[in-house]
């Protein structure tokens, strides 16, 4: 039963539950769910099945405690979703993992999921200004001036970084003057080459899925920081992008709930959160759960949309108000054979026009199959979600053509996730913190309120937006909440 | 039976409606809330009894056209709101009309309401670096350099606001420029002197009830169009602050709903909306009512937390994410009299330390009682809205005392409204977009969703934040319908 409960249930994904309901008469879905709402308790629930949901509720049983998870799609993995795509896992979400997360590295070993290089051999192609030229290696050939101006930005961004409390970014020295301005701002005023500052543009909208003008200067510091390095962030070898999981990233998660069985509900909303003297009631469409401590998961943005009973304190509520998710579409496009790998490409390419700006080479491990991925990120997401598939995939496979070649023009499957559209999600990869919000409302983003206690990636001091974050941040909040049991 | 329903039921206010259910178990209180439920239908259904839904029933209404309004609160006002404390007509929330206001003007004649000159006569203080200076007129006696400076800076932002296209701010010649940064990174560029920029910071913070820093420049400019000049926002003679309603200014809302009778639900918050082929289906707790058309007139940052089924496009729902409300409390100290008027003083201060920072003389037209008003705003907001009430007042009263005398620190009474604690509006005077929105997401602002159409002052061109553009907006969203019908 609680294998079937967490296999996904088709193609339509998460946002078919809602769809679904639409069909009904308002009064009948209305009955028919509270016909169905179970009545539950536990130590703990535990709000959304993703990484950090999942990691909490782990460590949580572990020491002896009870606890349900409640999860609003129908699958668990939150932003991390593997399909099959023509027999081949496809990574829909977040899929990489490098050097220095090892909280990750330590839960996927535990659940059996081994890991493997993400494809890195031969050359990489860097398009500008129409023109294309292949490198080896993290650096693309820019001019001379452009290197050293990007080198410079980014050993300045790294030791102010260093600046940055991890736990309390908000008092770092220079933190007014830093949360007072846009990365955009700091950009003009410190880099002096166009191609210098295209580069920092494809770096800040690789890691946040966003425009140097939509965060603020403190919180990519912190972000840095939170990572250890500008080049942590982007790189491949030796980055965030070094490797991927054996079968999907989300197959670490699948694990975890196998193991948790019936203590994991999908297709379970939380809609109201009650809090009272001597217990937390969360109520879903499908349960009722009565706990002692209740432990939300979801991004500030999302939190925001749970009834809250009583209302929560200004502090976090405006911080909920305050702290966006990133806009992304990822994009595949499926192939016989990586043939790119025989051209002696990485299938890595950069480009300085969209929709898609950045690519990898994305194949199984066999490389029997060949997939590509391109990433459609920020100002380009907002500008061709909208569109109609055919366009974009024409726009998208015509770009891959250019930079791999006539065979790219030809994938046997096109298949793209736009996460901005996701119901529970509704942007990737993260949320970030616009100018003044870590100033003002950094202190709410871990403190909890009542009997809930705050997790998920976005609350990470380590990895912060990654899925290492998402794992140390349900080890912290299962420590915390440990401590109260 | 209408009369009733729009008359406040206690002193507890909106908050109260959530607070008390949750005394009820959650089952109880679920089943309370279907077996309540009436079943309605209209052609038009607005979600908020604010001015903007009010104007809209009240113009579809006129037409010819059936409507409901469904309050989530227990009175309308929405963002004005008008208590009686100790028989004396109190503002707790948007108060003021001034020259420009033509749409609420004609509102408030119509329903009969009318207005008197905010207290005006005398002399202002001004406090920096702890010493007082009293002065006359629309400027304070800051060092002439201070004086030059600001007016540099304001007769610049002026300039650049006509260059900004009401409707489509995000076309202007220097969009990107301008939205790139934050209003305090224009302060520090363009400004010169610590006591010019204390100025520009003071206007900031009573115009948005945000600091520089959280705003984008874009988004001023296009506020600063939207009311004329800058001089028009911050003003009192001859400004938005000029005059005042006779009784409140909720008032004019009570007038409104009085007409339009059984249409306005009041404790009927909205939770969910569905869009079918034929019309759509609004679900609160105590209604579901089918409509051919509906209007939602929450500012972005509320209506994301209703369930919209099917999900709204990605640019409206990250739009929703990225419009923060303003910080603000508003605090009312009851005199006898109004003293200082004995004093030659208007009432009026104006101070670089918080918590209050700027107050105001809000006595009744007679006079016969004495009403100061002092506003924590912005950061001031978020450190002192966390804090007991006692500490609070204490720190009030204090300044109130230094700058109107002795007789100002023992009141009758001490009231206030912090707005961010409000459930139904969690912030105030409005939203507003932080760098980077109003360029990839300010079409979303008003372009309807199906059968959802959008209004509120937030999505107003004129008096964009005020009761003025609230009303414009229900006038604007009335005609968008009513060529539907």
């Amino acid at each position: 039963m609680s294998q079937r409960r967490i296999t996904r249930r088709g193609a339509l994904g998460a946002a078919a539950t809602g769809a679904g309901a639409a069909a009904l008469p308002a009064s009948a879905a209305a009955r028919g769910r509270k016909h169905r709402r179970r009545s539950l308790s536990a130590d703990v629930v535990v709000v959304g099945a993703g990484l950090a949901g999942l990691t909490t509720a782990r460590v949580l049983r572990a020491r002896g405690h009870s606890v349900y998870v409640l999860e609003a799609r129908n699958r668990v993995g939150g932003r991390t979703w593997t399909k099959k795509v023509r027999g081949v896992p496809v990574d829909f979400g977040g899929q990489w993992i490098g050097p220095g997360q090892t909280r990750l590295a330590a839960l996927a070993k535990a659940v059996g999921v081994p890991t493997f290089k993400t494809y890195n051999t031969g050359l990489n192609v860097y398009q500008r200004l129409g023109t294309l030229k292949t490198y080896s290696g993290a650096i693309p050939p820019a001019s001379p001036a452009a290197i050293g101006d990007i080198a410079t930005a980014l050993a300045k961004l790294d030791q102010m970084a260093g600046e940055v409390p991890l736990a309390t970014p908000w008092t770092a020295p220079r933190a007014r003057e830093w949360d007072g301005q846009t990365l955009e701002t700091w950009k003009l005023a410190n880099m002096t080459t166009d191609e210098g500052r295209l580069l920092l543009d494809l770096g800040i909208e690789a890691v946040f899925a966003g425009e140097p003008r939509d965060v603020s200067l403190l919180h990519v510091l912190f972000y840095i920081h939170s990572a250890g390095s500008f080049e942590n962030l982007i790189n491949t070898e030796g980055g965030a992008q070094e490797s991927r999981f054996v079968g999907g990233s989300q197959t670490v998660s699948k694990r975890v709930a196998a193991k948790l069985g019936h203590r994991v509900l999908l297709d379970t909303p939380v809609r109201r959160i009650v809090q009272g003297r001597r217990g937390v009631t969360v109520e879903s469409d499908r349960a009722v759960v009565h706990a002692r401590y209740c432990v939300v998961t979801a991004p500030p943005a999302l939190a925001a949309r749970i009834q809250y009973d009583p209302i929560l304190p200004a502090a976090r509520d405006q911080l909920t108000q305050r702290m966006p998710m990133g806009s992304v579409l990822k994009v595949h496009a499926l192939y016989d054979r990586p043939f790119w790998r025989d051209d002696g490409r990485t299938g890595q390419a950069t480009s300085d026009t969209g929709p898609v700006k950045v690519t990898y080479d994305n194949s199984p491990p066999n490389g029997n199959t060949g997939v590509l991925i391109g990433f459609i990120e920020g100002e380009e997401a907002r500008r061709w979600g909208p569109r109609p598939l055919a366009q974009r995939r024409a726009a998208v496979i015509a770009q891959f053509a250019k930079w791999f070649g006539p065979a790219a023009g030809h994938p046997r499957a096109y298949v793209e996730q736009n996460w901005m559209e996701e119901e529970w999600s509704r942007g990737c990869y993260g949320a970030w913190a616009p100018p003044g919000v870590l100033l003002d409302y950094g202190a709410a983003l871990r403190k909890p309120v009542g009997r809930i206690h705050w997790a998920g990636t976005e609350t990470a001091t380590q990895w912060c937006g990654y899925m290492d974050g998402a794992v140390r941040s349900g080890e912290r909040v299962a420590a915390e909440v440990g401590r109260l049991l």
